[in-house]
């Protein structure tokens, strides 16, 4: 039977889109684990939306499972694979099909690297708005999948919110073609919602219109320190009203975070003297940079007159916004002062963050194991990254470690994925954040669009 | 059977909820026609979820035909109904249950009329940014089921964009909440996009936690006149750009529509010599008064040097606010000027609009009992409203017109519903802009979330 699939397979798509048995060994299911070769019945390469159509039809017809793999950057274990899975991959599928510099809309196919959308449009004095860590191999089709946020989510929004129009291949081969390039359309169901954030569980994404803005001229950035975490909450409110629609991003990092990023063996300089509570690094994109720079100079001076906050400083050159935005972004420093790791991606409303993190922390710090706890994240947006540092991998620690994390969250309306996705590694923590009612109707969703339980099998939920 | 139902309705909420017989006479399905009795087999008034909950569990188990009420402001008859409907208005779950100004949102139930939220928002200067004219009558749950737009999407997207939070009660009476105040939650399937713009098809609105804005502490607008459209493209880019995150509104009216709307029988004066093919009225909303006129006065001397606008006037007190405005948003001096009328709300991409417009008009022209045809919009969302005046209401003739305005759209892959939905009023065009497969796709979810198509049944959708 296993050799039947992957005949049929070659005999559908051409056998050069086909993988399978040794070769299996150049592929890989996590770009952190390129190294050890792919574990799957097959994998196939379609070079069209067609390809996509045929496969799955295969796949629903003879109860194949299957998985998609993009850049393989997830981080819940969404491109997991075992030896049952066929893996379908669209590396393949990487054109850009249109930039319409005057629609400001950009039309790729699925298996296109972030990043070269972002050159593409920058090209054009336009911005593709999504951008992270992984930009240079995520593809289109993951990032959307896992509805992606970043850093300017404050200012341009998620994924989902630079989603004009979307092809998508259902389970069982029907081709869902709506590449519109206008904002509004009430005409009936906004079906491509159901596809955005699914991480692949109801469609494979195939095509995609993304809007695009126009690139900013200006950018200011400062670092401020701020002695409390209610003042965090008032300069934001202080900065997004005075910034007025430039305000692009807004970073909390815990003081005894922003030591371990500036000093030894870090080799960036702290931006300010380490002796504040909480520091912000602040950013604004607009379109004149001395009356920016002037403007936001004049915030901070206010800021601090009203004692909102206690130091700033200013970045004046690309060295400086190198510097600045380093600190923040350079994770690696941290990760390699740990044994092991352990990473959180929560949300909570913006109020409550800076009392449940100083909880959260007391906690871990009394968990035995825990060696390190580093906390940063988006706060305007509710987000925050925790990153612990720990003595070993079992997974009695883990658990422990999980359950002081996640266990505020119910009550306080919070969620245990802010980006990331739920996958398998969150799974067990879904009915934190979701209720019983939520998770039977994601359930009944899903048997709709995928009765025969195809694809992503076992991601997300369990049915 | 018809009786019993009553009964047992008003044995399961009390008799004050339940409206039945002559006194639905004192209620209507419209706010166009206040004086023309409610045509339904009762209406429900419930004053909880709980009660909405047992209303669908009883309609569900009973077969009873359900039809939502809110402001009753709906353009495309999706709150007509018929002797065997059973309405239910949440118009006294009308509560403000909490603004949060620190977070920025406010939780209502949704039968909180829009302009009673704007206000609460205003007095924590916040800003719901949801504004359209029917504001002092819409409803929150019909303004999110109709997922409705508005003019100033460019800068704060339409209501879908808003929702942080929702809670739902499906057609068997299940409760969904998920009343989360987080702007970023990947954990599972994004269950409200579903309801949102479903027009009630697929479950009740009751409450939500919508997402508040920064006041603006600024505003600065022009209009602008342009001899072609190319150059209304342009110039878009050119003032997105330039003002940064702080353009809000981008009009477009046409030359011949701006003559009706700023001659007798209108009492407003034009902005600028009626002499242009176009004119654009721009908004900004920043936090400096001075240095953002200054700013709009530099970039529209750019433009006119560039050759991109022939002609600018600006708003320099309340009173020019007053009349710049009142001339785009009192479409009742048009209406006033029609025997007939026959309004329009597509979307086509922008780059598209010029030309596909003139050739519409062009044939409307030649359609004998066409005597006016008036076009303008929200051109930096593609929104264009056209508001035909007309001899007659016949439907050969409403069919003609329709087939003339629809006729281009599917083939430039634009949309028969911007904003005002599809109701019963575009049913028939909804396959002129959604592919068989999209629109086999909706009926699978109807199918699955209402399985008795109970819920505004024939709205949409027919199953």
């Amino acid at each position: 039977m296993a050799g039947q699939v992957i005949k049929d397979l070659e005999q559908l798509l051409g056998a050069a889109k086909v993988v399978s048995g040794e070769a299996l060994n150049d592929h890989y299911d996590h770009i952190w684990r390129m190294d050890v070769g792919l574990n799957a019945h097959g994998l196939v390469l379609p070079r069209s939306t067609a390809d996509v159509s045929a496969v799955l039809k295969y796949c629903n017809d003879h109860d194949v499972s299957v998985v998609m793999h993009g850049g393989r950057t997830n981080l819940v274990g969404s491109t997991e694979t075992d030896e049952k899975d066929l893996v379908i991959s669209l590396e393949k599928m990487n054109a850009i099909e249109e930039l319409d510099a005057d629609s400001r809309t950009i039309t790729v196919q699925a298996g296109v690297i972030l990043e070269n959308v972002q050159q593409a449009a920058k090209e054009q004095a336009l911005l593709l708005p999504l951008n992270f860590g992984a930009k240079g191999s995520a593809q289109v089709g993951g990032i959307l999948s896992t509805n992606a946020g970043g850093l300017r989510v404050i200012r341009y929004g998620m994924a989902r919110e630079l989603v004009l129009g979307l092809e998508v291949v259902l389970a069982d081969g029907t081709v869902l073609t709506n590449l519109k390039k206008i904002i509004k359309d009430n005409s009936g169901y906004d079906l491509k919602q159901l596809f955005i954030g699914a991480e692949g569980t109801l469609g494979v994404i195939t095509r995609a219109v993304l809007r695009l803005r126009e690139a900013p001229r200006s950018r200011t950035s400062a670092y401020v320190g701020i002695d409390d975490y209610a003042s965090v909450v008032r300069f934001l409110r202080f900065m997004d009203a005075g910034m007025a629609g430039t305000l692009s991003a807004y970073e909390l990092i815990w003081k005894s975070t922003l030591v371990s990023m500036t000093t030894p063996p870090s080799s960036a300089k702290p931006p300010l003297p380490l002796d504040h509570a909480y520091y912000v690094l602040v950013e604004g994109l607009g379109s004149d940079q001395t009356a920016d720079q002037a403007r936001l100079e004049q915030l901070l001076e206010e800021a601090m007159a009203e004692g909102m906050i206690a130091d700033a400083a200013f970045a004046f050159s690309e060295s400086d916004f190198e510097w600045f935005w380093k600190i923040r972004e350079d994770v690696h420093v941290i990760v390699s002062q740990m044994k092991h790791d352990q990473h959180f991606d929560i949300s909570l409303p913006i109020t409550l963050i800076g009392s449940v993190l100083d909880e959260i922390t007391v906690e871990l710090e009394r968990v035995g194991g825990v060696e390190q706890v580093f906390v940063f994240g988006h706060v305007a947006d509710g987000n925050i990254h925790l990153m612990i540092g720990k003595e070993n991998e079992s997974d009695a620690l883990r658990e422990q470690i999980n359950d002081v994390v996640y266990g505020p969250l119910k009550a306080i309306n919070g969620s245990v994925s802010a980006e990331h996705g739920i996958g398998v590694h969150k799974k067990q923590y879904l009915r934190l954040c979701r209720t019983d009612a939520e998770i039977a109707l994601m359930k009944t969703v899903k048997r709709s669009l995928d009765p025969k339980n195809i694809l992503n099998r076992g991601k997300i939920l369990d049915l």
